[in-house]
C-alpha cells in the first residue's frame, strides 16, 4: 500500500517536479512543501528521499530506490504502475480534482444530447426545416454504471438527478452498508451488483437487457482489461454505450459486432486503448459512434495544487491521504 | 377565476371532446367522467352545462353561454384566452403533465451539449480527427431563468443539480416565503428577482451581465409580449439564450442585434411567434442559433388523462383544481 513517510523523512525529501508542469503550478508546489523544486528527469540528483510530482516516473528515478512519495497529476495511474514494479514502500497519491463532476457532466451531456436529438436538430436547422423530431425523456430509464468509486458515483448521482434509475456494477455487491474497499457509501446508486459474485451474473445480464445506457467508468487493471467483451455486449438490448474509464477495458471488435448487430444503439468513446487514434484507425469507422479525444475528465492546474495540498496535509499529520493509490489493486 | 361546478351541475354536464383526441384518450376521459363523449365542434348539442376537453373552444360553444368547464390538453392557454372573452364563470384547467420535467431536460440537454461541444465533436469525428476541444464545466456558472412557476422551477432545479447558480426572475421578488400568487415555494432557485419592482432592475441587469445562460420560460400575456427586447439583451455579456416559453415574448430583431453584436453568444429557440417557420423565414438565418420546432414540452395522452383525472377528483370534492387557470392573469 505504500508507507506514509514520517516527519524526519519528509523534512529531508528533495522535491522533483516534471518539466511539463506549468511555472505557476511549480511555484504552488514549492509553496506547499516549503522547498525548491528540482527537475524530475533521467538524472537523479544528490542523495536523500525523493518526493516527485508528475505524470510518469523516469526509469533511473524508479531504480534509484530512494522514491518516498510520488504524486500523480492524473487520476489514472495505470501507465505509472504498468511501467515496472512499484518501488517498495513508496507512497503513490493521485489527482482526482473535479474529475468526478466533470466526467458526470460529460456523460449526462451526451446522454441528454442524444435524448434531445441535438445533432439531428442542428442538422435540420441548417436545412431551414421545421419538423418535430422524436425526443426521449430520460427520467424513468435505467443506466448501468460500471465502477462504483468516486467517478462512477458522481456519474450515477447526476444521472439520478435527471430521474434515471442507476445500477452500479462494482467488484462487490452491497446494500445499505459501504462495499468492501470503500470507507463510505458511494452515492448515486439505486442498486449495486458485484461482478465477483457468480450469483449476480444473472442480475447483471437482466439489468443490461433493460438498460438504456451502459457507462464504463472502470480503471485499467489486470481484472478489467477487455472487460466489455462479446459476452457482456451480447446481453445489451438497445442501450447506448459510453466509455469514460479506460480504452483497454473495451474489446473493440466485440463492440463493433454489437453495434453492427444493433444490440448497442450508439457508442460515445472518450478513451481508446491507443491514443491518439490515427486518422486511418478502424475505430473511426465504427457505426453510430462518436470519439471525443480523452476530454471528459481533464485536470486543471488548480486541481493538482488542491489535491496535492490535501495529501501533504494528511502526510504531515501522519494520516494516509484519501487520494493514496493501493498499488496492488491499481487504483 | 372561474367557478368550481357543484355536484348537481357536474352530474348533468355533457362531455364534449375535440376530434383530434385519440380514441384511447377519449375512452379514458369517458371512464373518468362516467359518461359518453360527444364531439366538440361548431354544432352545440342539446341543453345542459358543457364540460369540454380539447385545445380550442369553437366560437358557437363559446357563445352558447353554457360552458361550465374546459380542460385544455395543452399547458399554454394563451390561444384559448386570446380568441375572445372567456365565458363568465367557466372553469379553465390545463394539462401540465411532465412538461416541467421534459422542458428541464431539454434546457439542461442543450446547455450541457454546448458545454461538451457535442455538435463540434460530432463534426470532428466525421473527419476522423483526434483533437481535444475546449469544454466547460457548467458547475459554478450562473443561469437566469425567467418564469418562476412550475416550468421555470423545474428548469432551475435541474440546472442546480449540475452545480449551476440559479437566479429566477418573476413578477415579484421573494426570499424565504412563497411569492405572491404561489401556494408554495418554487423550488430550484438560489435567488428570485421581481420585474415589477423598479428597485430590482439594477439587480437584474447585474445578473444578466454575469450570467452564462438566460432561459425564457414565460407564458404569453399582455405583460410578456416582446419582454426580451433590446434593453434586456443589451445587458447580456456572453450568455447563451434559450427560449422554452412563448415565441412572442422575444423581440427577434433585438435578439438578432445582440447575436450579431456578440452580447448573446448563442440562441436555442424552441418556440417562435409564427409556427411553423417557413423555409424562407428570416429566423433561420440568425447567427449561432438552433430552432427545435416546439418540441421541448410535448404532452402525451397519458399526461392529459392523468391531469384531467386529478382535476376531476378535485372538482368532485368541491376543491379548486391545482391546474386551474387564472383567466385574468392568463396562466
Amino acid at each position: 500500500m505504500g508507507v506514509v513517510p514520517g516527519p524526519e523523512l519528509l523534512a529531508r525529501a528533495r522535491l522533483l517536479v516534471a518539466p511539463e508542469l506549468s511555472a505557476s503550478l511549480v511555484r504552488e508546489v514549492e509553496r506547499i512543501t516549503g522547498r525548491d523544486a528540482e527537475p524530475l528527469a533521467d538524472e537523479v540528483p544528490g542523495d536523500g528521499p525523493l518526493l516527485c510530482v508528475g505524470a510518469a516516473l523516469p526509469g533511473p528515478v524508479r531504480a534509484a530506490d530512494r522514491l518516498m512519495w510520488f504524486h500523480s497529476v492524473n487520476a489514472g495511474t495505470d501507465p505509472l504502475l504498468a511501467a515496472g514494479p512499484w518501488p517498495a514502500g513508496a507512497l503513490l497519491t493521485r489527482t482526482v480534482g473535479r474529475m468526478g463532476e466533470r466526467i458526470a457532466q460529460y456523460v449526462v451531456g451526451w446522454v441528454l444530447a442524444e435524448c434531445q436529438a441535438v445533432p439531428e436538430y442542428a442538422a435540420q436547422h441548417a436545412r431551414a426545416e421545421w419538423r418535430r423530431l422524436p425526443t426521449e425523456l430520460v427520467a424513468g430509464q435505467t443506466a448501468l454504471v460500471y465502477g462504483t468509486g468516486r467517478i462512477g458515483g458522481a456519474v450515477a448521482g447526476l444521472l439520478r438527478s435527471c430521474g434515471v434509475r442507476t445500477v452500479g456494477v462494482g467488484r462487490t455487491a452491497w446494500s445499505g452498508t459501504p462495499p468492501v474497499g470503500f470507507d463510505r457509501m458511494p452515492s448515486g446508486f439505486d442498486r449495486v451488483i458485484g461482478v465477483d459474485a457468480d450469483a449476480e451474473a444473472e442480475a447483471e445480464a437482466e439489468e443490461l437487457a433493460g438498460a438504456r445506457w451502459v457507462v464504463g467508468a472502470l480503471p485499467l487493471t489486470g481484472a478489467t482489461e477487455g472487460f466489455f467483451g462479446a459476452g457482456r455486449f451480447a446481453a445489451v438490448r438497445g442501450a447506448t454505450f459510453v466509455n469514460v474509464g479506460r480504452g483497454a477495458t473495451v474489446d473493440l471488435a466485440a463492440l463493433e459486432g454489437a453495434l453492427r448487430g444493433g444490440g448497442v444503439r450508439r457508442a460515445v468513446l472518450d478513451v481508446l486503448a491507443q491514443e491518439p487514434a490515427a486518422p486511418d484507425a478502424p475505430v473511426w469507422r465504427l457505426p453510430r459512434t462518436v470519439i471525443t479525444s480523452h476530454s471528459a475528465g481533464i485536470t486543471a492546474d488548480e486541481d493538482v495544487a488542491q489535491d496535492f495540498a490535501a495529501c501533504w496535509e494528511a502526510v504531515r499529520a501522519g494520516r494516509r491521504p484519501e487520494l493514496a493509490v493501493d498499488v496492488g489493486r491499481g487504483y
